[in-house]
């Protein structure tokens, strides 16, 4: 791949082109082998019409952040979200536009219109939703799925393991990453049903030399870097992660109130701001911002949806990583390779011992 | 009720009678309508043997912290834990000799012995485990369950809710705590299948009065304390509460790395130090420490199995003011209200709108 085509919508989020026109203009900037495709209304992309590298598609229609699935689905066929990852598909008369797209918009409507336009990748049933979250070792644990799927089966946890194996290896270039299954304790036995199942066919998996398994981790191992890949289902993932952000913002918020208690403590905090501030960017959830929506037929990368430019251009960067490794050809050569040495029927695999 | 008889499990824990009896001794100075009975080993218990208040109940065996649930159940019947639950009960020839028991040993045996011994609640299928967790207004949110039942149905968790409305009433004295379920996004139509049909119970109850519901809760509404108590299964309750334990540790370690960096960040470390010592009481864990086991015939208080002497102390203070408020009548009293109130078979309960 010698050039990086990347399709933005520009109208998704809470801010819309006040935010990812910016970061859009310091990306091209910093990456001279980026093409953009700015995807949005006429009015509000005019002022990137001489940016250099940027091709816009005007559209008419904005999904808004609370619009149900179905109206972004079957009403605004024109929205700037749907035509940006259109452009990730060939069509009879042209080739694929873009390599990787990227939106702040409604997380419901971006996965459902991604499903539908790209379909998943053969042996994936349900896509996921991937992040990932500082831990202890400066780096990053990579989590999924984040609320894409609230019932899953022991098959589709497998199948994210798969997935966020691929993910870690593709962005962050470690071969063979490791996997480890969220669950309320260590032992085997612990769990619900569903993840007692999943362990099992994660350890075959594992056995077999188709995954670094692991085993069994808890909450506070996605921070502690215990594993790279944090396996569980969309309610629990969204959970822990709304955690994350609800206490990192209750810690920050306690530090504040405390140094500016009274006079001593606001010159307390004069004295430590170079401190607190390198404390702040280590916990800044800006710096890790863009989801990978995973297991379907293209790229798409989803950014939270308050972002600003700067958290904007992260998301971009995570989008533009992912296509310049080729995630989406790794993904398929991992699930190939996986599922398919695994028994047709994966009830029947043996309950085996941790390697 | 005059005294309030605390029976404690001094063996129980990461660290056994050298935390448990200085933090007995501790709470027997300052609460003079305590008595308490020391349950373990005689050796380990002889310091004890002339403090005031206090009966000693020599055993001879211990439950470890990792003792699989049946050893302590069907091999050690003579275990200080077992033994301290027993105290809960009248038998043919006594009157129970304790209002609460506390015990900082492994959970799983301590469930399984009080519910084996004591049995459930007339309406409850199955005990949770509640916790309280720190709050933005500077009061506490009470969590339950926090990993007693990894499956539950709409029908545990609209009893969960119940028991958390009877404790917050009991400990707190708030006459109508507000309950929220834990879920993935505020709308009715979020969530797994259980969850949906748990939220048409919830609403149900609250309409007729039976419940202050809220509605669905994310997870960081936790600690913006949006309601008094968030109800949840005790997989998912469980892995926010290892996350939460877990970015709290991370980020007070991140905090002590910025400020030990260089002689000058050590140098503002000492200016801010009445700053930093104030905040890290704000989120220290030992201060809130104490979870009950809720819908039992008795009560059962449960330490973390690390607490020093402070945290032990701090249980030994919630189990006090859950008995001195009779939080067990208060629950009961609850449970008849609301589940008899409720229909015969919670499945033909109508969906309704949100009050």
């Amino acid at each position: 791949m010698d050039r990086v085509r990347i399709a933005v919508d520009c109208m998704g989020g809470d801010h819309g082109p006040s935010i990812t026109l910016p970061a859009c203009r310091a990306f091209l900037d910093s990456h001279p082998d980026v093409d953009l495709l700015l995807v949005g209304m006429a009015d509000a992309l005019a002022p990137a019409a001489s940016w250099p590298r940027c091709t816009i598609v005007a559209t008419t229609e904005i999904v808004a952040m609370d619009d149900p699935v179905e109206i972004a689905l079957r009403r605004k066929k024109d929205s700037s979200m749907r035509v940006a990852i259109s452009k990730l598909k060939a069509t009879a008369t042209s080739p694929a536009l873009a390599d990787v797209c990227v939106s702040a918009g409604n997380t419901g409507a971006l996965m459902a219109l991604a499903r539908y336009l790209l379909k998943t990748l053969e042996g994936i049933d349900r896509p996921a939703i991937a992040s990932v979250i500082p831990n202890e070792h400066g780096e990053f644990t990579t989590m999924l799925d984040l609320g894409a799927n609230v019932d899953c089966t022991a098959e589709h946890l497998l199948q994210f393991a798969v997935m966020g194996s691929a993910l870690v290896s593709a962005i962050d270039g470690k071969s063979e990453p490791s996997v480890g299954l969220l669950n309320i304790g260590s032992e085997v036995i612990k769990g619900s049903e569903v993840i007692k199942r999943a362990g099992d066919l994660l350890r075959s998996a594992g056995a077999d030399g188709h995954l670094n398994y692991f085993g069994n981790v808890e909450g506070n191992d996605i921070f502690k870097g215990t594993v790279d890949v944090v396996v569980c289902d969309g309610f629990v993932g969204n959970v822990a992660l709304k955690t994350t952000e609800g206490l990192a913002s209750t810690m920050s918020r306690f530090i504040r109130e405390e140094f500016t208690r009274t006079w001593w403590t606001k010159l307390a905090a004069i004295i430590a701001m170079p401190v607190l501030k390198r404390f702040r960017a280590r916990v800044d959830p800006r710096g890790y911002n863009g989801a990978a929506l995973l297991g379907l037929q293209g790229l798409v990368f989803k950014s939270h949806g308050s972002a600003d430019a700067y958290s904007f251009g992260r998301a971009l960067a995570r989008a533009y990583d992912a296509a310049r490794n080729r995630l989406l050809d790794q993904v398929h050569d991992r699930i190939v390779e996986t599922l398919q040495a695994m028994p047709a029927n994966p009830g029947d695999v043996p309950v085996r011992p941790a390697a």
